[in-house]
């Protein structure tokens, strides 16, 4: 298979890595609106060749769009607008607009809405990293408005690597990632804002920061580039979980204002039961 | 080095583990208020005798106090009314409580406030780990009660390890691991609340979560007898940061609400600079 890959990031990247590792794709075509990102990714051969999306879409036979969810909306039309019988896949945080965006375009069909549930704090080419993907979950959207032909072809992209598929509504999988990623996101951020004013007046204060400063931080990390635009299209379901988190640490607050220890005690038991899920 | 280490769990067990094979201590003795870790950590050679505090004391050169920071008050009271010419330790994470008690005992002097920033969010003899303190930094605290030759015993048993030393003040300790620890386990705790309400209703929201969710909330699987403790005895410092990062994440929502992605961008910039401290 011929293999477009639109954004050659952490995403774009690291799958075109894999695919073409795993013998996937025989050929991978880098499309990127950086000329400096397709340099890179040509350096280390995460990308046999840079092309323009007109000519890459042309020569392929799947098209993988992998940029920040903003750009997603116009670069999909484009890529629709030029394909015959290829297959085109996104592989974006958010899918309700997305999807809304696209619905009536006349070759929907050739479109498959898929969502593999992996990432690192780091962006770019630089970050693309083999085995980023293996054995994680990968959603796919609104199946019934694509092909099933183009359906067949996505999940034997996603088996190769290998990865599991989970089937979910557009409004469902916007909700679902709001809790199990995008309030991950909010919540590091604020917290690394929160040390760092602290900061200011106290240099040494990061010399005692250890492990689980670090592990519950690391997402701060994460690019601008990427976030901005996923918090944009799923503002209101983030909204929604934002309040609960902040519902949640209030009542952290105001059990430690009245000395109610015990309480606090039930609830880190209640919070413990996340190793049922977290191994 | 004959020591003894009070409390064979995660903190006690794993720097019995360490400073047994870098051969600072020739003989680890261990005391626990439970039979059951006594066995658990004979049985994985955390220890090489379970004794009775008095007999502890009495054929150490280093007592270790590692318990919960709750039971930590009335168990050093009881180790520094055994000594004599031995020294003393605690591993606690809060300090200011524990060191107003002891100010004025009369083997004070013995007595060294140490504080090695590590640790996982596993408890009990089970979770003791060789490596947890490598390269990590303890704090010494209020260091100018204790007697100079006891000071520099701790010194050694921290070199050996090995561990950098950072000398504060009980007060400003307290301030720091409630920025660098204490929040982070608070934040975790309501994340994972958060979320495991959400899954009521939700089975399969768990499906989707990776890394990014994984890092956030590890530390919720943190114990409870360990961190109700924590909250107590820093419960002001603890209910500061808690106000700071409510309000952080109160301004991330109302820029939500308005619809501000601008400075929601600029934010996320700030956030990164995180990146200066953790690697």
């Amino acid at each position: 298979m011929v293999v477009t890959i639109i954004g050659v990031g952490l995403i774009g990247g690291s799958l075109a890595i894999t695919i073409k590792e795993n013998g996937f794709a025989s050929h991978i075509i880098g499309v990127d609106a950086s000329e400096e990102n397709i340099d890179k990714a040509l350096r280390r051969r995460i990308i046999d060749e840079g092309a323009s999306l007109e000519e890459a879409a042309h020569r392929s036979d799947i098209i993988v769009v992998a940029t920040p969810v903003d750009a997603m909306k116009s670069v999909l039309i484009q890529v629709l607008d030029l394909v015959d019988q290829q297959v085109v896949l996104d592989v974006g945080s958010t899918k309700k607009a997305l999807l809304a965006t696209v619905k009536s375009h006349p070759k929907r069909g050739r479109y498959v809405a898929t969502h593999p549930m992996a990432g690192t704090e780091f962006s770019g080419p630089e970050a693309a990293i083999p085995n980023l993907f293996d054995h994680k979950c990968t959603v796919f959207c609104d199946i019934e408005d694509s092909d099933t032909d183009a359906i067949d072809i996505a999940k034997l992209l996603y088996a190769s690597i290998p990865m599991t598929i989970t089937y979910l509504d557009a409004h469902a999988h916007d909700i679902h990632t709001a809790y199990v990623s995008h309030i991950s996101h909010i919540s590091s951020f604020a917290l690394a804002l929160t040390v760092l004013e602290k900061e200011k007046n106290e240099n040494r204060i990061f010399e005692l920061a250890s492990g689980g400063f670090g592990s519950t931080v690391r997402l701060a990390k994460s690019s601008p580039d990427m976030w901005t635009p996923i918090f944009r299209q799923n503002r209101d379901n983030v909204l929604d979980v934002l309040d609960e988190h902040i519902n949640s640490l209030a009542r952290f607050r105001s059990l430690l204002i009245k000395n109610d220890f015990q309480t606090i005690y039930e609830l880190i038991e209640q919070a413990n039961t996340i190793r049922k899920i977290l191994k």
